[in-house]
């Protein structure tokens, strides 16, 4: 395939804005992208668009929101496209947009994605969050997603040398990092005691173990190597990306300590990109509860399975570690806005290879090769990028 | 960009099954989809899956329908996305298919669409209806689509030489199409008088100038044109294809007696196609309501603006015509199920530039190069694809 890169990229903080709406907030995440592009451009540049959402399907706008979207900051031409795989929309998104510069057609093509949540009711939001699940054999069952992500935290428990504790070491982490990123909803420390002693969701899970409900939108440039130069000296380079899907239901698969969607996406990203994990400087990966990110290390190749626990323990994935997972504070402090969570993990991605961290103290030193790994619900689907700097 | 064509297809009868579900409609179509391909073919060989559906936001699975479709004909593992945009998803479905052949990433994916509305209940079916459009400032003043598509009428009626009976001449033209596909949802003809002294539903627009609410599926299979030849000697491929978007709400168009975004798309696809409207055998055409096809015939350059209640009246747009529109009966008789539309188009034209249509009375004689023309919404985007025989 035909080389690409991002040239721009823009984000909303994630957060709770009940005084904006949809439009707003995927207008601020655009005007901050266009004003991120080194040598300015004409937003007439713009070819196409495909945005992340899935609770569109709510009724604020079901049916044809990229237009609306699009049409609201100025670029009412453009073919503009909804993109829905649950949590993994943006990064479905992008992936879509790269396909669609690679193929020739287009030169330059924003890939955004954005989310509403806080102000749905509580039981409207218990209901996004388990509608990605199998509605048939899952959802009208009364499993809920921290349900399903508590039954393989048991499994692996049982399996794996994994203790509760390690769970709330992910947490703690991940709100270490959120709380030097301005851009994150929860910028502030926990400690393992405050983990251990919240609420109970679904055993072992509790209430620190699991992503929030969160608004944000996020966008980024996709470009041909061709034009990637007339934007900035530095644009930011995809080296190879992945895709795949496993069965919704978590009674379908083989195992359920490992997401096998992950696997697979994670291959082929390696294998079109021409590096291994011993190559990356760091991964935004998809932690909505801590076990997912504890899974996600052996899954992407970070350590071997079995050996999760001992990496995390080893500091290795913290911030000045070998390996920094979710700088940003992943999905567990800097929020998760569904659709808008793939397309933020590439902004930070962009921000981070260009040396551009808010703050010297969350900037990983010299980074070069980063991966994102963006999941759909609890493994239906998988996204996952390997960047470069330029 | 790299050539692409369609080597399968197949397609539920669209219609009311109030016995199956969803995942039985995708199963039927995508069975007759493989069946389709000349010389066989492993499903194994599937790399892909781009799926339009508007309605699955509607509980009984909002997020990752698509894996969970392919998942359930098994595909388990190939990525699978779903593509919205409003009445035009299929549509857009196809064409990321498209690109995502073309940028060389993949030889063969299946594109589809699938909708289940006719279980909904009257209120949701409207609601399904009504959501397109600009929800804050339409759907929320109580604009049904009936009624934005009669203000076209009424202002298109106003500026040129179109009266009430041109639009049941569609209607009319349409349902006798219709009566010969055993695909379509109403295969019963109808004449003027019935037409016009049918209900109103939005003056000028009557029950026989909408078309239905239906439950259906359809599949293609796009394949690079390196691997197509080992499917069929007989593969349709793609000659251009262009896709855009309008303002979403009617108030904020400069005009309302022409689709902007169908223009846009329709040049486009045009040009890469390198033909014009004088070469066209066939055009399958979004008549969501009559007014839509009869301002198709101008924004598709099939007649001069003004020229296209003549050119209804002289026959040329019916089976033997010389541009015949619709000859699978259109959304008016064939049906409108969503997002099962924009492939059900690309299926109808697979078999008549194949010569397989099912009776010989409605097949367009020596077709060999046609177009599709996909609306979302009242025209808030449009894809239009120029097809030629192999």
């Amino acid at each position: 395939m035909p080389e690409v890169a991002i040239v721009g990229a823009g984000q909303t903080r994630f957060g709770d804005f009940p005084d904006r709406g949809v439009k707003e907030l995927f207008a601020e995440a655009y005007q901050e992208t266009l004003a991120s592009v080194d040598r300015g451009m004409d937003p007439a540049d713009i070819q196409a668009a495909y945005i992340g959402c899935l609770s569109a399907g709510g009724g604020f706008q079901l049916g044809q929101l990229a237009p609306l979207l699009t049409s609201y900051v100025g670029l009412p031409d453009i073919p503009s496209l909804r993109v829905e795989n649950a949590c993994a929309s943006g990064g479905y998104a992008l992936v879509a947009a790269i396909c669609a510069v690679a193929s020739g057609r287009y030169d330059l093509v924003l890939a955004a994605g954005v989310e509403k949540m806080r102000d749905a009711s509580a039981n409207r939001a218990r209901y996004w969050l388990g509608v990605s699940g199998d509605t048939e054999y899952e959802r009208l069952a009364g499993l809920t997603f921290a349900g399903i992500y508590a039954t393989m935290a048991r499994r692996y428990m049982e399996e794996y040398a994994l203790k509760r504790e390690h769970l709330a070491l992910v947490a703690v982490k991940n709100h270490a990092h959120g709380a030097q990123n301005p851009k994150a909803q929860f910028q502030r420390q926990v400690d393992v005691d405050t983990v251990l002693r919240g609420p109970e969701v679904a055993s072992p899970l509790g209430v620190w173990d699991c992503c929030s409900t969160t608004d944000g939108a996020a966008c980024v440039l996709v470009a041909s190597a061709r034009v990637a130069r007339s934007f900035t000296d530095r644009p930011v380079y995809v080296m190879g990306w992945g895709a795949a899907s496993d069965h919704l239901a978590i009674h379908d698969r083989a195992r359920i300590t490992s997401l096998r969607a992950t696997v697979s996406a994670c291959r082929q990203a390696y294998q079109q990109a021409g590096v291994g994990p011993q190559d990356l400087d760091l991964a935004e990966v998809h932690d909505c509860f801590t076990i997912a990110e504890i899974m996600a290390y052996s899954d992407l190749g970070l350590c071997e399975e079995g050996r999760n626990a001992a990496l995390l323990e080893s500091g290795a994935t913290r911030l000045g570690g070998s390996i920094p997972v979710n700088v940003s504070g992943g999905l567990k402090a800097k929020g998760h806005p569904l659709g808008a969570t793939g397309i933020g993990m590439a902004c930070e991605i962009f921000w981070q290879l260009r040396g551009q961290a808010e703050l010297p103290s969350r900037q990983v030193k010299d980074a070069q090769i980063a991966l994102s790994h963006n999941v759909g619900g609890s493994g239906g689907s998988a996204v996952v990028v390997v960047y470069r700097g330029g």
